[in-house]
């Protein structure tokens, strides 16, 4: 067996542990009930076990390189505190001191936007491209970058997040602070907030019965009539591409990266939102002008049949590949790249 | 001695040289005019000329380290051709190689924006600050961006392009092809149009009669009106601040680096544009809120004082401090790191 690492990725919902060997292969995972309600310590105890077991399981045929933790929340890269963490709620925590303590080795934390990326980056839409950036469109809309193959932390650990690009200087207002941020247009949330103003603006029949049928009206249900063919739900998702490439534009004309990987829960509706942002992209960037692919929705752009991306250098966009599955296999990946320079 | 690089700033104005220690020392500087209406070989042969001048005066106490040429237009980093430039007028040339034939040696060629700001990162506002932006205001908006100490180019050497950072989605249209892009609101040319779009809603009395009676009109024109306290050509530098702290926002949110530099002849207003700037920044972005100094204009923020950027950790804000020598110390930054890893 070849030589493997431990990736976490500790989600809301679930807390899922594997071993990953050098080559991206997956050798084992372990899938848990994230146990938020009975408390932080709790919820640092199943993640602890669960490594020690899978780490001892695989120890005696080959080597540990090491332990990646994916999670939600901003983490002080200086100090390994965790703030504003959804999955390990309470005041400001010295998480990273805490697991090390108890698994008595070191240990590399992550917030899970960024271990997404590096996952696509190594395994998924953006391998062969060491410089990417990724934008994931879930409940809010987060984002990283990856530059020669390791995470851009900037700063403070903070670079990244593409989600609070603005879009409408006086637009919708931001939990952030700010108004008409990306994550006010292209999150599930916007979709679904877009929606309803699409019915309180009076025009808009099939949402409206899609909202007054279904309790559970979500942005998937939008996505639903989308495909349906309803004018409206269309509508919605034109308003998300449209946001999505004027804050890719911004970001293409800013780092003229090769390859920009949409993911998320929201990235499903891909057919339905992407040919806006390629409308967008062409007139407002003219880094993307000189650079755009002949055709940028080909499947064939993305990066996984890619040769050698110096070669024709064309800017690409393109949907996540490896679904909730990238920040495990980014945090597996973690130890294996931490010795290397930048 | 100390061994010396030569720096060309090939501007639409005057060519000039100059011979700069490995400590930032001028040891010479040549002012030529950039006769361009002679065409682009005569330009060359005067650049060449100076340059070897330079080196031959010098190498008998000192070793030359290299040749950098700032200059105007759009560098394909991979075959050494220039577009677009206002200096080097005609079709898409090999400029790169046409100098290096004249002086037998290998010469970097570098954007002048980046020039500027990798001058700036070395001896100017951002010393100390490896990692740093640049916004350049004049007659367009420029930009650069520097990791590591080193100009990040992107994959067509067109990272950077801050001005084309879209502040209002249905805003003035862009010679890039955008509308509302930062060049529409914070160059001397913008300046001027909005001082008299004021005129023309009909109540800016002072812009009214300083048109009237100068026939060169110009951002100066309205920067010293603004600071006699007229209240119109105030708001047209609000307007100024407003757009590049919303082009800001975006930018600290993106990269989370710890220094920005605002450069360029409009830089002079700074005083009149950058309460704005601070003001939509701490609005507009959680990154910039997280890490803003106390006092974000004091001229201590200035990074020259500034000891080790990472004990304090603070984003800053802060004007160019070496005016037009920026580009000719940054082009003869270009070879002493030419060999370093980025």
């Amino acid at each position: 067996m070849s030589n493997f690492a431990i990736g976490v990725d500790l989600g809301g919902t679930n807390l899922r542990i594997a071993a990953v060997d050098e080559q991206g292969a997956l050798v084992e995972k372990v899938t848990l009930e994230t146990k938020i309600s009975l408390g932080r310590d709790h919820v640092i105890s199943d993640m602890c076990g669960a490594i020690q077991r899978l780490t001892n399981k695989y120890t005696s045929s080959a080597a540990p390189l090491g332990i990646g933790v994916g999670v939600a929340g901003i983490i002080d890269m200086h100090t390994g505190y965790l703030r504003d963490s959804p999955n390990l709620p309470g005041p400001d925590y010295p998480v990273l001191a805490e697991i090390e303590r108890r698994l008595k080795t070191t240990v590399i934390l992550e917030n899970d936007a960024n271990t997404a990326a590096l996952g696509e980056q190594w395994l998924g839409a953006a391998r062969n491209y060491p410089d990417m950036a990724m934008i994931t469109l879930g409940t809010g809309v987060g984002g990283a970058l990856v530059l020669g193959g390791k995470i851009f932390h900037g700063m403070t650990g903070m670079a990244g997040e593409f989600g609070h690009t603005t879009i409408e200087p006086e637009g919708n207002p931001c939990g952030c602070g700010n108004r008409g941020c990306l994550e006010q247009y292209a999150s599930a949330t916007a979709v679904v907030r877009m929606a309803k103003e699409a019915i309180a603006s009076g025009g808009a029949p099939g949402l409206a019965s899609a909202v007054d049928s279904d309790a559970r009206f979500s942005a998937e249900s939008v996505y639903k009539l989308a495909i349906e063919g309803d004018a409206d739900a269309r509508g919605v998702f034109r308003r998300v591409g449209r946001a999505l490439g004027i804050a890719l534009a911004t970001l293409v004309n800013s780092l003229n990266l090769p390859m920009h990987v949409i993911g998320g829960g929201v990235s499903s509706a891909w057919e339905a939102f992407s040919p806006a942002i390629f409308e967008e992209l062409r007139q407002r960037s003219m880094v993307y002008a000189a650079t755009a692919p002949a055709d940028p929705m080909a499947p064939s752009q993305g990066a996984a049949v890619h040769g050698d991306p110096g070669s024709d250098r064309r800017t690409i966009i393109t949907r996540a590949l490896l679904g909730s599955d990238a920040g495990l296999y980014g945090a597996a990946r973690l130890p294996m790249i931490a010795g290397t320079n930048r």
